[in-house]
């Protein structure tokens, strides 16, 4: 079954606020059966609100419209839908309780702003928001179906796990099925290639997503009963995995901090991290994989010469002969954070993030990064391009690659 | 001027992929004076894509359609555009030239895939791409223009910034201006009741928008000359941040990390950061501003406990009696890092990110944030809600608060 997505406020079309809302929802809807025809984003403008719910609801049989429902007088979601589909606004007396109960625990006044959120269109059923104050809208209108659910992500993601996944999955067809097969280090070009080569049956939709130092692999089986995709799915994942090789690092929402993670749990290995040019963004993509404690024993994010001393053991005529970014300061700092943490392994970044800094034979992008284990330490080459926050976040994916590869390689002996 | 942005590609309507182009475009746009009335996004099918250009073209008299253009089989944009605009394929000599001349110098073959780049609905122009092989189209139709971009955000960006930008600038109207006033720990209805204490205008939109523990503020003037509107939004700027104090923490682009660093360069102080629940987040956001090696020397994530007795001197006795999260295990971080580091000021926080290592007396969710100068050492208790991710989040963002409150009381008393 089809389904649309309209996201609603000013700050979308702007450019003022990510749209991140619809990301979500498109794949909750996958899971259900339905496939998302397309994405709309329009300002907080009645006549154009309207004009969108109208236009949508003439393609697909469910809308999932987003924000727009809270308290204040740029809030006109509700009024909007009203008027596009001839349902005059109703007051909702448990809503209004539940929002003055909702006001009182927070020791709010329930003031007339707080109460327009219990006025929704006839006809329609207001779902309980249990982290805010806006309740969400589910509409039936013949055979279609409105849901509006507020724009607050936490608030739209606490209404569709209570209220509308539960309800959506009576109305379950087969499962679009996807899967995700992800590479680091090849072009897109090759990628394809490598694809070329394997017999992929016409059912199968595939798209290329290129990212930076990355191609994501995707494959979609859409209308076919999951017990024909499923297997279908696996036997395809398997042959890419053959032509691809180690480029490719997981599926689906495997990320490389996941997968890194994984492989350390697995043989009992601890890490410690040296950070200079990436600042801390190693150890904060370390850091957001749930249990990451296990293995992580400490990160030192060493921006000045002093604390790569200090804190690394990093010897000053180092320093001085080579400067901070070289080859040997970069094992220095690996093989001093591994030495000072007695973890297993220490990782170590050292470069030039930009804007300035940068000199002819050390220009803005240039990063060592070091991996230290019990035996040596190995250093690597990398000469980015882009901007800080890009060269930033390429350092990052290389060492944990670098890392990733390290621990490949110890199974691959011990096996 | 009216326009919208297309963006092509089943990757963004899955959900698969985050579409980050719009709220570029929507921002370089409104420069220039062009209003975003619409962002859509659709599959890679060519009659969904055809059908959205058709019906864009109809409402606005500039659309920018993103993605599709790359050299691999899901990429059909110019075949769409083609058929939708009733303009043959075209291939363009030098576009062919410039693709071989870039898979040269790639050491990649220039084979019929990658040359496919170079075909374009007739009437259409090439935009060179610097950082890619797929050009742009530049593509006028009547009084009307239409503009295809790659959908990789460095090939867009610079093909916007070099070719598309550049001819925009002559259709250039009264640009859109707008300020963003941001806030922080203020709910949306309180900042509403300050705003209602002031006098308005009726040409300046206003949105609000709330974020964790945020809200911005963003005030619109189109249409108005820039001689008329800059002095406008200066005034309800200032107006703003009377009635709304000390919660204003910067405008537009400025972020909390941006807005401390120029404080601790105004008053030539340096920081140090111990972290354990952000593991690593908080130096990843200072270090995300250029010129942060300046104030920054060093942060600690002090994941284990033993690091947290070696890398910063918290003693084992106090770990062991009030445990890691805990006042005092806080307290002796900040001032750990600073001792070790000799920072002016130390800045530590410590809690439970979740989704496990939660008890009865400490809940998931909860954090110290503590700061330590040379004279004393401050301590805040929070208890977050949410994921892992967000209990990160909002973590960060109170110990940047209370490091942005130290630093304002530190000008106060001096002044």
């Amino acid at each position: 079954m089809d389904a649309e997505l309209l996201a609603i406020g000013s700050e979308l079309t702007s450019g003022h606020t990510l749209n991140t809302n619809a990301a979500y929802l498109a794949r909750q809807l996958a899971r259900l059966g339905f496939v998302c025809r397309r994405h709309t984003s329009v300002p907080d403008d009645a006549a154009v609100i309207g004009e969108a719910v109208t236009e949508a609801l003439e393609r697909v049989a469910l809308l999932i419209a987003t924000g727009g429902l809270g308290p204040t007088f740029d809030d006109i979601t509700m009024t909007a839908i009203a008027r596009a589909t001839g349902r005059p606004l109703r007051r909702h007396a448990e809503v209004e309780q539940r929002i003055r109960a909702f006001c009182r625990a927070h020791k709010r006044p329930a003031t007339s702003w707080a109460l327009r959120q219990a006025a929704l269109p006839a006809g329609g059923e207001a779902l309980p928001n249990p982290v805010g104050t806006a309740p969400g809208l589910w509409l039936p209108l013949g055979h279609k179906l409105l849901i509006a659910l507020p724009g607050v992500p936490q608030e739209m993601r606490a209404i569709m796990e209570r209220s509308v996944l539960p309800r959506l999955r009576r109305h379950q067809r087969a499962p679009v099925l996807s899967r995700t097969i992800r590479t680091i280090g090849l072009v897109e070009l090759d990628v394809q290639a490598a694809l070329q080569r394997l017999r992929i049956p016409e059912v199968v939709q595939i798209g290329l997503y290129p990212h930076l130092r990355a191609v994501d692999v995707r494959l979609t089986i859409a209308g076919s009963p999951a017990s024909i995709a499923a297997p279908l799915l696996d036997r395809l994942e398997r042959a890419i995995r053959r032509v691809l090789g180690p480029a490719v690092y997981g599926v689906d929402d495997q990320t490389m901090e996941g997968v890194i993670g994984q492989a350390l749990v697995l043989r009992h290995l601890t890490l410690a991290v040296a950070e200079s040019c990436t600042g801390g963004l190693i150890a904060d993509r370390l850091t957001n994989v749930p249990g990451s404690s296990r293995y992580l024993l400490a990160a030192v994010v060493a921006y000045h010469n002093r604390t790569k001393q200090e804190l690394l053991g990093v010897r000053a005529a180092e320093l001085l002969r080579h400067g901070a970014v070289s080859v040997s300061v970069a094992r220095a700092m690996a093989q001093g954070v591994r030495a000072r943490t007695k973890a297993d392994i220490g990782l170590a970044v050292t470069g030039i993030a930009g804007p300035t800094g940068g000199t002819r034979t050390k220009p803005v992008g240039l990063v060592y990064v070091a991996l230290a284990d019990r035996r040596r330490a190995d250093v690597q080459r990398f000469q980015f391009q882009g901007d800080r926050l890009s060269v930033k976040y390429q350092t990052s994916q290389m060492a944990l690659e670098s890392l990733r590869r390290w621990l490949s390689s110890k199974s691959d002996r011990s096996a």
